[in-house]
């Protein structure tokens, strides 16, 4: 990112919907509201292109410049998102085909093909009117690529790479049939010709999971080279500028690992829903700081009040976005920015929140809290940019796995792969202890502490890699539905955990899948390890036999398998593996993962009282702490004799302290 | 309406079903009903025209002339509704395309598209036909038009003449893009041809609330135009005979103020859900009433017995068929219509109620009910006929408020407006105090009170409208999501809400939405107003600022709004005008406007237990009072010292009287 | 089938899918596990016929003299199931068109227009080309024809198709207007060739029965045509050979009494919900005994562990596979197969239960409990095969009265015809008493007790034929829902239950629908029928006149319709006809039936502890009883004064005896 001064405050704005006056009294606003970046302009290709090949930009100058006189940055967009009307209708061969085989019309937004060339011809020519024009502007901070991309389609453009694709990846065709089993089911083909998308009309989308797999592959693959299409063009005219693309809360539809490869800084949009707790957001922003090795990332967008979308749409309670923005800024977010500035006053969004309602008053609560909180941001200067988490643990995270896990017709249509990870991340952020999101091509010896949750597929040499980490003394944590398949989806070949099973001194003879009503119970089979003597398990039960002598940690109570191990750990080399066969209820992960941190001497950085979420980055500035009280009452954090100052005011802080309720203390290590 | 001189008693009669011997049989058992009145030929195209323009009409005349010579009178219907098979097979543009880009196959009724031209043109030649032959014939009391317009349209023609009635309303492709406000998400259109229908192809219908508005508004006009092509021709031959359609009972989808502006009569089809409760089926009359202007409407249908296309189809109870009719005659119907009068053995609808079962036989528990209620019908004769209800409170209603309030994404998906107008009739009905319905346009001086639920949207002036009328010393009570859109569903740019803000002297801030479990109390700041300290409220929750002056009825007691108002009452000029901020229990409603309603000197005609229904209608025969009982037990209804008798029978009235567990008295006040 | 000297045990195998050396091992596990029947190539067209005329069989011959050198006999399957790409690609009419108008792509199995003529014309050819190399091989037992046919396709050659069997069954357009009522909603045809398919385009499938009717038999029709296509080759080679094919175990989409009038012997596939009470499974194979007049069948598939397509695959339980492999040789099996021998790798079904796991291994659970069974049935030898099921209680069950009844729109959308056979069929299963499932055309002489449970529709002349059997001395239980329509869905014209009425000595005048939370109560009116005084009833409640003189046993207690009767009994000539207006509690029916049953003097053959199964064959061998206790405790049988000895092991039975939980005894009664 050019060299910023201070965090990037401000977010999306769309002037192409206000007159001249409206302008000028947002840009009084902004300022009133410490803003210092706006984004823009997403959704004015029409506007900027009213015909093809015929630009009017005029008035985009104008407001750039503006904003610029404000002292204000701007974060440009390619407004790709949304291609304009004219380009539907003359070359319908822009518009996707969704899944049920229906040619879609011109409407919405992410509505398009991303394979289409003529698409991707007048994308470039947009973004080359736009790196011509604004690339050495002195107001510009970074670019933008288009907008949560995402659309699946299944056009004849598509079909017809895929089978391009496909031959690029396996070769031949006799390839191809092994690696999709194609015996089975009957399914050979005799030519890449013969392939066809796995849609509705098939149904090969949900019971052919190799084809489907390697259309999402596909999928990723188009995706990332429609951006690039772009990226290429605005690098030519000014390579300092930092490009980066808006990923949409949902995040499992592309492989961001491979996305992400192609963009300078990582982005996303964070919209919570009301119930999901603290600790699954600050997942999500550890995962998007995995996605480029522990790189801050953007945070390009979350609500400054309610959103429209959602089946109720609650407001924002006082203090909420202030925690939501410093829990992004405390997991790597070097921006925080919002949709949208100034509320739209028709469409879809037009309920949406905005920092300037369609009021158009500055006396109203959410005014009034984010001009606290840019106040607060420039207080804070440039102190943490750039700063990275120290972590010791990792987590193994992957798109692939997650796709085939959930792909997959059994055992238990409950499968959730996302919920899983958060299951295991949850005990860690409990103990405030840092996490990081590993791709599988990860270097695992950097963490003491390795967790793999249902690592279903074998793919990048993981099962290699985790034996090898293991024996040189690390120590693993992994479930259930590990070491099943290969990348295509085919299972082991022999006996399950396939090439874990060694390490884990295990054999996993079945996998009995449970009711939501129903339960087994583990009986815990060695002291100390945890305080109860019985717990709940559910979901899923392997039958385990230690057969490679892995110690048996606790075993079924219930069931014909009453007696059998659920949890073991088995010594390898200088490490410790641990396989947990179940879903055991959260009590008992929380304290065995409590006990196995213990043993690898990892701790949180400082005691918190419970719903206190303390993290920590460490930038040429300094060791910087953020503590959030996400509790509705005081709570406690003890520093020890640690001295720290607040980054916000001018306090400081030693021993124990108080915070109140659903406040937020940013403070830096006094060295 | 003809000049009758007694009610319309009858229904839907499909003798093409039947052999003479069976029509016979029919005759006698109407007569001995008292049925005096039959529909016909309803479905009967194919019949009448098995080839373009080959008609087949004997049997028709000879039908019509034995009900005539029966004593019977005719309600003609053109056979529209079912164009026959050669017609969709001969010209596929009459088949109409769905919402999902699907041609529709030969099949069901109401199944053509209402631009096709075709359709038009053999549509007017059917109606030609039958004019000619039957407008002056003596049996003809009235036309009837079809049969439950309301199919959407998404075909080439609909979407060629919908671009044609754009660029009538708009004018030109600038002011179309501005009040559509497309600089939303990018959707700049170029041309007129550049429209789109909203559909599942672009999902528009749903996220793109503008132009779904104005696509609802030419289905309308589509729908009345097809209905007006046919009503010319019918009234070229007879300008005597009314001419209506049956309204369904699904009304939401065509406006019907637009539709029934071209109709003589309003008819409509009542089927009430089994747990529909009284009042919910008196304000659909009421609505019906209320379409001209509080003229006297047509019951077209109700079931004598069990309908067949619910889940679970119950039988109607001993009496209900009797208490539902006089329930519409109280609310301003001048008939009582069945479908049908002898049970189809076949098809869709082969196990819904009639007059005379698959049995044929006139010793079951319908015929003999049904029996009892013509010869009741017969003793009032035309006493009630163009009564009219006196009223002096007013709820306005409108289709396009309904419509733009249901297509909002957000605040919340349990968005209801019938059910919000519900809410607040059922608290007039339960006091026994007439109501008429109101459409935007309507004159509001001739209401001491005026309820306005949920007027999102301004339109027709509505906004100044109510100024005056509160100024000139109206009461008005008015709701959250009032005063918030304009008639594209454009947000007012400014505070809410919007023109109603001073007259309310109150400031809508922002407004939270409650999940379905959640709930805020309400704390009552004025004392005597209603019975209680407290009440809940829930679904959402205005913050106000009483900025204009208003006083304060009620504040929340929970959240962070708790201590602001959420009941208001701010006197403007000579009137005074209530806003209630949130959904109240039903119990504060009650009481409120019960209070309000005294504050307003409006009072039920008569005292009576809970439960019973006090309806009065005023005719040149003079003040006729329907009383219902709907409890299962015993009622009293206090006339005080008025003296009434009955219409039925032979009885008096005054003073305290007992009526029987869901029995009805029709009376008339002897002057 | 060809003289089999033991059970078949085994199943599908698809050793295209697996090398030399699997195959190898397989073998040693296949005898090591008592295999001697593998079913193949179901899935293998595209491998044997790679293009179109070019074959590929030698793999397949090497296999197969491979399983016979191991002493294994095959069942041959034509692998018609899954057409290869190539045929799809080529002649994309032998794709379907679906219910939605959609042409489907290439995938999955059971993808294809059983009217298609390029579909049998290759289905033909590589069938011919099975029979050649095959039809004498010493290793065939049987033919197997494609694989659970059942798609239902609506393509423009079935189109066509049904146009031509309609002429064929009506002659002409004015029979087929008058039997199908065509009057109704004005759908009268001038041709055939007005006739449209019923789908979600018309909405026919749904709201109109007649149409709807006609197409499932038509599609019946159809399919068996495609499957006789087959047949009659494999018949020219050898006509000692056996045919069958295997039926989904969903069995309500084609009529399978008129299916497997083409077939030599009954196959299908038995794969039971967790929740499938034990005497469900068994009337799904009483009815398959049924579809030829009480032969026995082929068990073609069940697994021997978790299925993958429900949504929570739940291991089978230790010995579960042995009791329902038993139950089904009880009620008519003889065979016992498994899908599958091998678990595939890959592909939907990758997590199917199989004898040999991913895992290869053979000291699993599945793989020692298979070898059991084996061993067990290797005992038992031909002891049974070819026995008879001893009846002398029949229950009609029809394919299109069960179309027809869930076809009707009202009087409940809860109707269910299989799961209210299922509540009679329970009463004897309880019982222990053996039960015939009949066609309409079956002689009812031969029975002491006919039930008739819900027959709609007057078919086959059944009204005469009961009325005739009741009159000759029989005993008739009929329930509501009786009596109604005709074979084109027209209702009777007169009172209900139409030829029944008579007999039945009553009217049925109305019928109420309950919501699923409503109940009335049943008041005895017979003493010492039944145990208590009162019980409930829901669903659906006739109003009922005895006009002909039925005695009234009970009467309902609640609503307008207290006091008259809901469940009567006539006596008719030398008979009884017993009517059950209702639906009542489980309690009520089971007491009635074994009243009933002991009227008749029809009694188990043994008795025994409750949720113990006894089930008895008649062979050539002698009289073989299955005694099998669902329970997971301890129970009792006493044998009385017979002498039985094990057909599994040496024990010896005779008076009372306790079977453990959960266990089988299959024994030969001593003469």
């Amino acid at each position: 990112m050019k060299k910023a001064d201070r965090i990037y405050y401000g977010g999306d704005y769309n002037p192409d919907q206000w007159d001249d006056q409206t302008i000028d009294e947002d840009m009084r606003l902004f300022k009133k509201a410490g803003i210092n970046l706006l984004t823009l302009p997403v959704f004015s290709w029409a506007k900027l292109e009213p015909d093809e090949g015929v630009y009017n930009f005029e008035w985009l100058d104008r407001i750039i410049d503006k904003i610029w006189e404000n002292g204000i940055h701007v974060c440009l967009a390619t407004p790709t998102t949304a291609q304009p009307a004219w380009l539907s209708t003359r070359y319908p061969e822009v518009l996707p085909v969704d899944i049920a085989g229906r040619k879609r019309t011109h409407g919405m937004r992410v509505f398009f093909c991303v394979n289409s060339l003529k698409y991707r011809e007048r994308a470039a020519a947009i973004a080359e009117q736009m790196a011509m024009r604004y690339a050495h502007h002195p107001a510009l901070a970074m670019w933008h690529v288009s907008n949560e991309y995402g659309t699946y389609c299944y056009c004849p453009t598509c079909q017809a790479k895929f089978r391009v694709w496909l031959r690029k990846r396996y070769g031949t065709v006799d390839e191809l049939n092994k690696r999709w089993h194609t015996t089975f089911w009957g399914r050979i083909v005799s030519s890449f010709e013969e392939v066809t998308l796995p849609t509705e009309l098939n149904d090969d989308y949900r019971f052919n999971p190799a084809i489907q797999l390697d259309y999402m592959r596909f999928v990723t693959d188009s995706t990332a080279e429609c951006f690039q299409n772009e990226y290429d063009i605005l690098k030519k005219y000014n390579p300092e500028i930092p490009i980066q693309t808006n990923m949409s809360g949902f995040i499992k539809k592309l492989d961001q690992f491979t996305m992400t490869k192609k963009l300078d800084i990582v982005g996303w949009d964070n919209y919570p829903w009301p119930d999901d707790p603290a600790y699954f957001v600050a997942m999500k922003h550890d995962i998007m700081r995995g996605l480029k090795g522990g790189q801050s990332f953007v945070l390009t967008e979350q609500s400054p009040n309610q959103q429209n979308w959602q089946p109720y749409n609650l407001l924002k309670r006082p203090g909420e976005v202030r925690r939501l923005s410093y829990q992004a800024m405390a997991h790597g977010a070097d921006t925080c920015l919002f949709f949208q500035m100034r509320q739209s006053v028709a469409g879809q969004e037009k309920f949406h929140g905005a920092i300037i309602s369609h009021s158009g008053r500055e006396d109203t609560r959410v005014f009034r809290e984010s001009s606290v909180l840019g106040a607060e941001l420039a207080h804070i200067g440039d102190t943490f940019l750039n700063g990275r988490t120290p972590a010791r643990v990792g987590i193994l995270f992957d798109w692939n796995n997650w796709w085939a896990l959930e792909l997959s017709s059994g055992p238990s249509k409950d499968m959730d792969y996302l919920k899983t990870v958060s299951l295991y991340y949850e005990t860690l952020y409990r103990q405030n202890i840092g996490v990081d999101f590993l791709p599988f091509e990860a270097e695992l010896e950097k963490y003491d502490l390795v967790i793999a949750p249902m690592i279903y597929m074998e793919k990048n040499n993981i099962g290699e890699k985790l034996n090898a980490y293991v024996k040189n003394g690390g120590t693993l944590v992994t479930t259930v539905m590990s070491g099943l398949a290969d990348e295509n989806d085919r299972c082991v070949f022999g006996a399950y955990p396939g090439k874990l099973k060694d390490m884990l001194g295990i054999w996993v003879e079945e996998t009995d899948a449970l009711r939501p009503y129903e339960q087994n119970h583990m009986k815990i089979e060695k002291a100390d390890m945890v305080s109860r003597e019985e717990y709940s398990c559910d979901f899923l039960c392997d039958i385990i036999h230690p057969e490679g002598g892995a110690e048996v940690l606790a075993t079924y109570e219930d069931d014909f398998y009453a007696g059998t191990p659920c949890v073991t750990c088995n010594t390898f080399g200088k490490g410790k593996a641990y396989y947990i066969g179940t879903q055991p209820e959260q009590k008992f992960l929380e304290e065995l993962m409590e006990k196995i941190c213990k043993d690898c001497n990892i701790e949180s950085v400082y005691s918190a009282d419970e719903g206190v979420e303390l993290t920590v980055r460490k930038s040429d500035k300094g060791r910087i702490v953020f503590v959030i009280n996400h509790n509705s009452k005081e709570a406690e954090v003890d520093f020890g004799t640690d001295k720290l100052k607040s980054l916000i005011d001018e306090r400081k802080f030693t021993g124990k302290n108080t915070i109140q309720p659903g406040d937020v203390f940013v403070t830096i290590v006094e060295e």
